[in-house]
């Protein structure tokens, strides 16, 4: 019988699994092995207070490092299933079958999908959701970025950077990212092309052009273009919780409480599947201490309880 | 006019300002020069995700660089008194006064006093309130530590580290402290003693004795001693806040919502001087993020509020 089960090895989950070790929990985080952190697309990190500039993967590794230092078990198991099982619950991955007395939900969140044609298509030949990965092979290549937030803006900045002839189109006349994002754009040779959507993408093996069009005039054009880089926003990754009754909010993101706590007693979840306005890596950790410090208040004084009740009986 | 005034320069403060000037924000923090934050006090951090051992006036070195780094503006003056001015408010400092439109109250918590007769006196010669700092003196010498909970017991152990014949005592009959700590603590040479409060400390220029009783017998004993090093939890700095009405909880800690809004509109609060049951730096920071998006997003909604308003008059 296990403490607590940490579904994600993120910055969230990692960090709820150094704090549920501090309090000698028996835990064991579960990473998906198919669906790595978002962390790990990040091109810069500047916001990570210690470190004021590290690459996402570096950053990820330095985590990872440090759970293995505090002995925090980390297995890579996709969860197909979570079940309530008397006072506990049962969480069945590909592998085993794990009984807990508590869950922290550090689920994070994936892309959100443009929903047009040739994405799913030419996804991998030109559609990419990661700069910092595929970001290198576009050098001298004409890239569309799609979106407003800080993951375009921050998409953009380094496209350009390597050497891309880079345009970015946003469905809105103004950017969303932080201002310091807004201000590099504006000062680079970014082309940017406002109240515009992607409506197709076409080509043959590999991206060749994109249809766009304006919402206003509803004019649409086609520009040739080797790649196209989406980013307009994430979904939560929090299937898992339905069977369960996990209350989440009209996205889709986990409704939790100032302590972490979900609609269900002994589930838990932070970072970016909860409905917190700010998702940053920072906000992430310090959620996942709290849910980690929640959950052993909690099995604290389920243990309390069932004491006095056995020697109540005794 | 400020668009954010934080009080207090310790690992929230200053995470609230990163996040302030990665908005662009016109913010200011202000430090108080007599009272540093808590975490200089930290002998060991080992719950700093990324970092996995660091001493605590190192991190805050990083936290302190990183801001630098980021034109994060600091100045090290007490604030005195905060006061509403129109829709904005008044920082008076010992050197200035500021109008800001928003404040984040980040002042962290002292050392709580167990309050007998002589712990005023001996201050500074032979009680402290941090092993970190003053342990070294103590090598070889006879020391108290008075407290449970996870900075009584890491004083505790590293005093023994240090070569000081160490007693721990502590009101109740198990300690608070996490149990990596405690385990640490059973496995050493450090003594303890049950059931038991200090009563009184007694010297000449130094301490030289103390008295501690039993909680159930009442029965006093004196016991030689050198140094009484005290733990016994923290009090909010929060005395600026009452003549600005902010609701504190029966403690004096600051309430805040999840996403750190305090009751009066316009003040946000984050770190150990709000009512967060778990107290890390973590913490501190994650949530020091949130109240700098929490008053940039109420800044931008007065804006777009007072925008509207002007333009329903032209």
């Amino acid at each position: 019988m296990l403490d607590v089960v940490i579904i994600g090895a993120g910055p969230a989950g990692l960090t709820a699994g150094i704090f549920a070790v501090r309090r000698t929990l028996k835990v064991l985080v579960l990473g998906d092995p198919g669906s790595p952190p978002t962390i790990t697309e990040a091109t810069l990190v500047d916001d990570w207070p210690s470190i004021p500039n590290i690459k996402g993967p570096d950053l990820m590794v330095k985590f990872q490092e440090h759970a293995k230092r505090m002995n925090v078990p980390v297995k890579n198991e996709k969860v197909l299933e979570i079940k309530k099982s008397g006072k506990n619950f049962l969480v069945k991955t590909e592998k085993n079958v794990y009984e807990t007395k508590t869950i922290i939900f550090a689920t994070g969140a994936r892309h959100r999908k443009v929903a047009v044609p040739g994405e799913e298509e030419f996804a991998g030949k030109g559609v990419s959701y990661c700069a910092n990965c595929d970001g290198p092979l576009f050098k001298g290549k004409k890239v569309l970025v799609v979106g407003g937030g800080d993951t375009a803006t921050t998409y953009a900045l380094l496209l350009e950077q390597i050497g891309a002839d880079t345009t970015l189109i946003h469905r809105r006349n103004q950017l969303r990212a932080v201002e310091t994002f807004q201000k590099q754009i504006f000062k680079s040779d970014i082309k940017i092309i406002w109240d515009t959507v992607l409506k197709e993408i076409k080509g043959d093996r590999f991206v060749k052009s994109v249809v766009i069009e304006n919402v206003k005039t509803k004019k649409r054009t086609e520009l040739q273009m080797d790649g196209v880089f989406i980013a307009i926003g994430s979904v939560p990754m929090n299937e898992l919780g339905k069977n369960i009754g996990l209350k989440v909010d009209k996205s889709g993101f986990i409704e939790v409480d100032k302590e972490q706590k979900t609609n269900v007693h002994g589930i838990f979840a932070a970072g970016d599947c909860c409905n917190n306005p700010t998702k940053r890596i920072i906000t992430a950790c310090g959620d996942g201490s709290k849910a980690a410090e929640t959950a052993y208040m909690y099995i604290q004084e389920k243990r309390l309880l069932e004491e006095k009740k056995n020697s109540g009986k005794a």
